[in-house]
């Protein structure tokens, strides 16, 4: 018995989000038959991150475990024979069997993509939130520098997780703007429930003038949901990896 | 009686090509009916560049003329409305009466994007041609300076076209690489019915090491379709815009 590490990039346009649900297509869902009809064993994966529906993914992880013959490192090109168009498996290796992909330490990142123009380009239908009007970018910028550091995010957080501490550390929170796309990329140790999606809405406030950028701190401290923006939609939303700190 | 002339953008994954067809939902027969609803009169527009099927568009051109109040510019408001999502105007202004967007000189601008890396990506699978072994985009370039000026493409056409002459002009041809894609951006005076994707698909050849680049202009020479490469798959090709002199 071996327990097998997998980076796994997906579009998330067309499924319920990652988690296993007995009615309607997931990530997971797909995942599990895939590994099972590979293996011939009955086998669920555990995933890192459960995302919501519509948002996507470059590099979550799952892992599972076989007695499968096959190496480690084939399980990537074996699986993307079995898996649609829109999940990929861009690696995969052996892992220590303690590893649990939610329990150990690690450094997630996202990035939030906004598109911003007069009329929204057809490519980016699913993979941006489409803004009409310009966002200055440099006021979101000086919001953004607020959110750094160890915080009780617990404003930013939509409600019905159950978690012990809603304390997070974000390492970094940059924004890029190249052409018509805005670009926030967040790097931190776990996110809440949301929390990615509502410090984009935020700061997308910010950015139409609607939060001057120096009201960040109050709007943190105040653990108020209400006082942060709207949570940005789901399509602009792509984990980009998850590094782990051991295993 | 006016003409209005539209820039229209899609993402062509879901229509079977421009042109209007009685059983299949295309770019045309959308447009068509958006611009009927919209005026209450029967409206077939005229195209600039009837692009096949899965192939993208971010500015082609279309014109119809109408006797409606609506102000020209006011036409791009007022059609995305009614448009789908993967069809977007991205603006709208009278012409003169006389323009015909096919027959009238243009310089139009094409893209061929390759993702090229061991796994694909699924936020790319319906606007990229993925290439699995790495291309090397030095010699790509160097062959592709053979394609610019004016020569006979007869051997960069597919079959069933009707012309007068197979002779084109390629104003230029550059090949970009950011990360995992390169980017074939060809402009010219017009072009051959696949001559982009024969072209993008040659120069592909060239980066798999299967044709010299030395050997480019005696390809062109020869008039000859078996010796030119595959034609590229029509996901990767998009049609960027048209630049027309006069009109």
């Amino acid at each position: 018995m071996k327990r097998i590490f997998l980076v796994v990039s997906y579009d998330g346009t067309n499924y319920h989000g990652w988690q296993l649900q007995p009615a309607a297509v997931t990530i997971e869902g797909v995942l599990n038959r895939a590994v099972s009809e590979l293996t011939g064993e009955e086998i669920q994966v555990i995933g890192a991150s459960r995302t919501d529906a519509g948002v996507h993914a470059l590099g979550n992880v799952a892992v599972f475990d076989t007695d499968s013959k096959i190496p480690a490192e084939k399980f990537s090109y074996a699986l993307n024979q079995r898996l649609p168009e829109d999940i990929v498996v861009q690696a995969s290796r052996e892992v220590d069997r303690t590893f649990h992909p939610r329990r150990c330490e690690c450094r997630k990142t996202y990035e939030y993509t906004i598109l911003n123009r007069t009329f929204p380009l057809p490519e980016y239908r699913n993979t941006a939130y489409f803004c009409y009007g310009a966002l200055d970018v440099e006021a979101m910028r000086r919001a953004a520098a607020a959110f750094v550091g160890e915080h009780d995010f617990a404003g930013f957080c939509s409600a019905g997780a159950q978690v012990k501490t809603t304390v997070r550390r974000i390492d970094s929170l940059e924004i890029k703007r190249r052409d018509d796309l805005i670009c926030i990329r967040v790097q931190g140790n776990g996110f809440l429930y949301n929390m990615v999606r509502i410090i984009a809405g935020t700061l997308i406030e910010v950015g139409k003038g609607a939060l001057a950028p120096e009201k960040i701190p109050a709007v943190i401290a105040s653990c108020d949901r209400a006082k942060a923006g709207p949570t940005a939609p789901a399509r602009g939303l792509k984990l980009i990896g998850i590094e782990y700190l051991q295993g």
